[in-house]
Parts: structure tokens; sequence; C-alpha cells
């Protein structure tokens, strides 16, 4: 990261009026790792990036050419607010096969789907409406949310998602006059913790937000990296089956787990009303989509080349998290608990001994090993005694013995 | 346009608790006009797009390859924030000959330069907060603005741009207690107008924005585009020259109008508290910029193809401006003024006999030729008398068929 600070501007900030939200900036807690990533033999279970060894670089090199050399000016030129029509085609099978029904218009294309979730704050949150999230939760979820000036208020969740249940008895007790307008969620394979919501769970949280009235974010970037366990439907295809509730739910989809970060490409799929202010919005944001990588996306994903590359990401996350997994059942202590993911990038870890990540973080680094403190997932009341641990980006061999480090690490 | 009309979606508007700036959403007015842009025959000056006939399509793709096979992971992996060091570095150097003296750290890549903008009110303006744009003006900028929930106070130009002498006596008469935050302006070939600031008013005005300390809003997408007359400094390189003053100057430059706008990248130049603000809202907007493009573009920079590509697409601005105006001297009626930029993209025109622009633009369509009314540029009292014609896409054959189409739509 860049930090702005070598330049010859002396104005200190106290001389701008900045808005609220701004006065007091907080870095990421996880870009504040970025310094030791490079170390040598450091191996990182730190970052929730795919891993950069399992791009499909020639595949997305031949779309690359395939979409220039057929239409230079559409990768050139502007294009639609919404998207360029012949994706939002591609992503509406794309989202068929996840079980919901759909056409081209019913999608608008982001610039990744933290655009997708940053549009729809502005067109339903104005500072001090009532916004439920899922905790522990995205940190760039939760910035966002602050950055629109939301009141945040967290949902229970246990080991399998959302706890329900205890939503409703949230909601029904609420007070009429500050009623949430959105409960955002990764149902699927979630970050930072790898659980995944049960179809029963899912069928109760899609009634409960159109009796309720809320906007249910469904934020899914993951769902395709599943490497054991039985598919769940999405909250969306779900929502079919509950008159009404297609109405109450937003799903972001995004190619950057399953595709290419690099791209940006995510899509929003909303209600009319919905989408057509988060248009008007990013006319505003960015006017559209980076034309270029939209046609490199849609050759891509026409080509038929994403079923074979996601089977062999599956594959590589999946003996990934099976070693470290491994590791960690035979060397580390007994007081620490670990999720046992179906899919997705994350493990989630608990010291049920009472001590601090952050303390077994700074053990972990002198051991060439990192992780993310569990603390950044917390809106509130950090919880100290999580970590969470990406088996992403090292290979098998080195998230056995990043594993075996961390529980040397994780032994004091 | 998607309108996202044809879906399965049944609840009304009413259902949503929408925040404020969206409950009354407005459509663009020069979208309305893209359903006649396709007509078999049309001539259209309404576009402010740049020419799709001049990009430099070979240039381009070389960058592309070259980007992608020296380094893919940097294409398809995520990027730092502020934007890859190597195209910020290539950025430096072009703010360089634009007369601005810089490093890497100073410049924040964005997602067009209206992401720029748009971050930039994000850090800046609370709602209710109020912000200075000149009149006429962008139009996206006005609905940025819109958008933040400012208080838009308009600033009067006239053929030179902004009056800075009006503006002067305008902020001291104010009362303390709503300051403007800042001002917003396109001071080189602006859009819709074409007028160009002169050296002694950015003087002035940077002097000013110092003294009453208001972020003077420098957005620049169209400076090199310069066909006659003399170059006049960026509002930014000037601020070294008084005291202070740089501490007061945003610039947005952009990509769009001198290489191809389908790449989406812009850049900022802020104060570095302001900056640092700015890359803190773009972490939660979109985490960064297409890395796939800004690749492209760094090598598109650094390979020499930019001088001489920027004279080819200058050299067929001013030849079809020229056919345009040469055409309006000859056909057009006595009563109707046109500005002669010397550079950008646009003429404005003005109705000085009290016909309404919306009329002519009736029957122009039925002539097959079409123009932006200056209705769609003004804050809050739309000028039914003014035009804006962009030169810009029709070739020159075409620039002066269109403008006798125009004249004799003009006749009546």
């Amino acid at each position: 990261m860049s930090s702005n600070d070598a330049t010859s501007f002396g104005t200190p900030d106290e001389a701008y009026a900045f808005a609220a939200p701004f006065r007091a900036p907080r870095g990421s807690p996880i870009r504040e790792l970025f310094k030791y990533v490079g170390r040598p033999g450091m191996i990182s279970f730190a970052g929730g990036y795919p891993s950069k060894d399992l791009f499909d670089r020639e595949g997305l090199e031949r779309a690359l050419e395939a979409a220039y050399r057929s239409d230079p000016i559409a990768c050139l030129q502007y294009g639609d607010t919404a998207g360029a029509l012949p994706l939002r085609r591609s992503l509406a099978r794309l989202m068929g096969a996840r079980g919901v029904d759909l056409g081209p218009d019913d999608i608008v294309v982001t610039t990744g789907s933290q655009q997708g979730f940053d549009l729809l704050l502005r067109t339903l949150i104005a500072p001090g409406d009532t916004a439920l999230i899922e905790e522990p939760a995205y940190p760039a979820a939760i910035s966002a949310l602050r950055l629109a000036g939301a009141n945040i208020v967290t949902v229970r969740t246990d080991r399998d998602g959302i706890d329900v249940d205890a939503l409703a008895a949230q909601l029904y007790a609420w007070p009429p006059a500050s009623r949430p307008k959105l409960l955002y969620t990764v149902p699927t394979f979630a970050n930072p913790t790898g659980s995944t919501l049960p179809r029963e769970r899912r069928e109760a949280l899609v009634r409960l937000a159109q009796a309720e009235r809320i906007v249910l974010v469904e934020d899914d970037p993951y769902g395709e990296l599943r490497f054991a366990g039985t598919p769940v439907p999405p909250l969306l295809a779900l929502a079919d089956g509950c008159p009404g509730a297609r109405d109450w739910v937003v799903y972001f989809g995004s190619l950057s787990k399953i595709v290419a970060p690099g791209l940006r490409i995510g899509w929003a799929i909303a209600p009319a009303p919905i989408a057509r202010r988060m248009i008007v919005a990013k006319q505003t944001s960015d006017l559209c989509t980076a034309p270029l990588a939209q046609e490199a996306a849609r050759h891509y994903l026409d080509s038929g080349s994403l079923a074979p590359h996601l089977r062999s990401v599956v594959g590589a996350y999946r003996s990934r998290c099976d070693a470290m997994l491994k590791a960690l059942a035979h060397f580390a202590p007994n007081d620490v608990e670990f999720s046992a993911p179906e899919g997705g990038m994350f493990v989630w870890a608990r010291l049920t001994g009472g001590r601090d990540a952050g303390e077994v973080l700074k053990r972990a680094i002198e051991r060439n090993v990192m992780f993310v403190p569990g603390t950044a997932f917390f809106v509130h009341e950090p919880d100290p005694s999580s970590l969470r641990l990406s088996f992403a980006a090292p290979d098998e061999a080195e998230a056995f013995e990043g594993a075996r480090r961390l529980a040397s690490a994780l032994s004091f």
C-alpha cells in the first residue's frame, strides 16, 4: 500500500472539514500484516486472495485475445452502466446452473461484488439507518456499512451460520421506529468462519426477511468452491419457494474467487426498483465497469473453460484444507477448536483456553507463519480468542508445514 | 440501457425505504437520446464519447499483450487500492509533462475520473454541506453532488469560464455558518461549453481557493486535446506559484478521452490527508481498479505511442470542429451564437432569438442530426436557449453535413 505520506503537502488533517464518517479513518488490520508477507520462507494463511498458482492463465489469455480481436471497439469504448448485454447473458446462464431462473435484464454488472454492496447501501441506507450483519463478518462489508453511516447491529451465528431463531426473536422485540433495512450475510463458506447455512435455516431466513420486509443481502463469492458435503441452493433460489420473498433478496456474485480478482467483475441481482436505483448510483460511481474486462470475462465464461478450471481449483483447495487440518489435529494443543469447512477458503479457529490470538500471531510470525486475528471480523466487541486461517494460497506441503508451525506457536 | 423492467418482481417502489437522494431518481436526459443514435443516416453531435474511429487499436493490442505476457499474475490478482506502482510512475511522468512536479505516491488510480470525484465527495461532503459548481456544468458531476446530498450553489461563467471576480464577491458576502467546502470546474475545454479559463483567472482562482480554504476541484479530461491557441498550465501547476495553494487543489486526470474509456483508468492528485481518506473510501467502493486495465495502460503509456496517437486525434478533432463551424457560419441564421473552442470535443451554441433548443432538437432529429439541449447542464434553472454540439464522433464530411442539417433545423 502506498501511504501517500511522502508528499510535499504540509497542511494538517484538521485543516479540512471532512464528512463525519472520515473524521477518524481506520487502517485495515489485515493490511497491517502485508509487510510480513514477502519475508523469505513465510507461509501465509492470512490472505483472503485466491491462489495465484491456480489461475487459468492460458484460458484467460485466449479469452482476452478473442474479446479484443472480435470486437475491439466494445473493449475500448464506454459501455452500458448496467453491464454489457453479452456478459449479462452469460451470467444469467451461470445463475441458472446455481438454481436461479432469470434473464440478462435482471443482472447489473458491478466492479467487483464490493461495488454491488456499496451501490446497494447508497440506495437504501441514510446515516443513522439500522443495518444487520452476521458476526463475525467480512471486514469490507463492515467498513462499507460504517462509511454509509449505518447503525450496525450484529446477528448471532454458530457453527452453521446465522442463528435464525435468535434473529426472529430479536426482530419480534424490535422497536417499530427503527426497523432494520437490510441484513448482510455470506451464507455459503462464510468469510471468516467457513460455515455454511443449512437448507432449513435458509428457508426460515428467507421467510423471515419477507415477513419482516427486510432486504436480505446474500453475498456469494465462494459458493462454487465446494469440496465436500452436499450443495445447498442460494437464498435467492429458495426465495422462489416462498411467495413474495424474491422481492426481498439481493444477491451478489463475483468472478474474483472463481476466475480472477484482477478482472474486477461482480454482479448484482436485485428487485427492479432497487436495481434501477443502483444503476443510477453506478452512473455517478464509475459510469460503467471496464468493458475490456467485461468482454474478456464473457469470452472466458462462454469458452467452457470455467467448469474444468473450477474442478482443478476445488481439488487443490480440498487437499490444502485437508493438509492444514491434518497437521493441526496432530500437532495443535487440545484447547484449540477448528472448523471443518466444506468449501471456500477459510478455517476458523477458537482458543478455548483464554489466550489472545494477537499474542499467538507474534509467536507465529517468529516461526514464519501468518494468519489474521479474529478481532478484524467483529463490529463492536472484538473476540480476542479467534483466528482466521486461509488455506487458499500455500500449496499442500506448505499448508501442512505452516499448520505445524502454527501448532507450535499455539503451544505455550 | 437495460431498464430492468422485464422482471418477475411485482413489488412497487413504495415498498422499499430508500435513502433520501433516491426517493425520486432522475433519468439522464442525455441517455433518453440513445434510441435515435442508431438510426440509419443519423449524424450525432450528441455523444460525449471519443471517436471510435480514432482509437489506437494496434497500439493498445500490443500493450495488452505485453502486459499480460510480462506479468499475468499482476493482471489477474488483486492490486493495491491506491493503484499499481508502475502505472503511478508512468502517470507521474505524464503529469510532469503537464507542468506538475510530483511522485507516484502523490497519485491515486481511480476507476475513471468519475470515481475520483465520487470518492472526494464521500470524504468531504455530508448531506447539507455546500458545494460550488460552475454553470453550465458536466451533468455527471451535478448528479454526484446530488447523490451526496450537497447543497449545490452555482458559479457564474462567461465565454472564458468562471467569472472569478464575481465568485470572489459571492464568497466575501457568504454567511460564515455554511461555507462552501469545494468548487468543481473543468477549466480546460469545458464540458459543455468548450471554454478555457485564461491564465490570469486561473491564478486568481487558485489564490482565492487558498485564501478562502475551499477545495478547488480541477477536472481535466480534455486538456491534451488542444488544436489551436496557446497552452495554459493546469490549476494544479499554477498552485505551486502561490504559497499554501497546493493544499487546496484536487486534480482529476483520465485516459478516457486521450486513450480509451473502456480501460476505465483515471487518477486523482489530492493533498495527503484527503488522498488517505479517498483510499479508505475506495477500499469499500471497489477494492482496486482493474489490474488488467492498469497494466495495459502502463504498457501503453511507456510504449511512446501516446504522443503520436494524440497528434492524430487532435488533428482529426481540429478538422471536424473546423468543418462544423464553417458550415454553421455559412448556413445558420444570424441569431445563433457559437463558441470557437481551442480544443476538446464541444461547441456551445446559444439561440439569442428566444427559441427553445428542445423544439430545435425535434426538427433536427427529423433531419437526421442530433445534439444535446443545454438544459441538461444546469442545476436549478435550465436555460432552454442553449445547445451542446460534440464534433468528436462524426468524420469531417459528416461534421459539415450534420452542421448543414442543423442550420436548416435552426432556420424556423
